[in-house]
């Protein structure tokens, strides 16, 4: 499975956000995450780095 | 792997714009892309949506 991990960038460490990340939409300023189990998260934050390979998704706030 | 498929809706209809993606970085309002192959590209657009376990992204003119 392609899934991903969904980091923020907070006092310049990475915090989790959401595990196993399917799909990610940009909604407004405004970020809406779905898992591959259906959990769904909205947060006012922008990507900063998409990394594939690496499964990886780092978020930044707004 | 789990690089995904770049497209940018054109006319609305999905063009390919790069395989095999890897690494996507948002740089003001453009977007880099890097496939896993090492080709780069840079784009005016935006992220509309990413679906990793279909391997797609679909990117949107700026």
């Amino acid at each position: 499975m392609c899934e991903a991990a969904a980091y923020i960038i907070r006092n310049g460490k990475e915090e989790l956000f959401l595990e196993d990340v399917d799909i990610i939409e940009p909604e407004g300023d405004e970020l809406r995450l779905v898992s591959i189990f259906g959990e769904q998260k909205v947060i006012k934050a922008a990507i900063q780095s998409l990394n594939l390979v690496n499964h990886k998704v780092i978020l930044k706030e707004r």
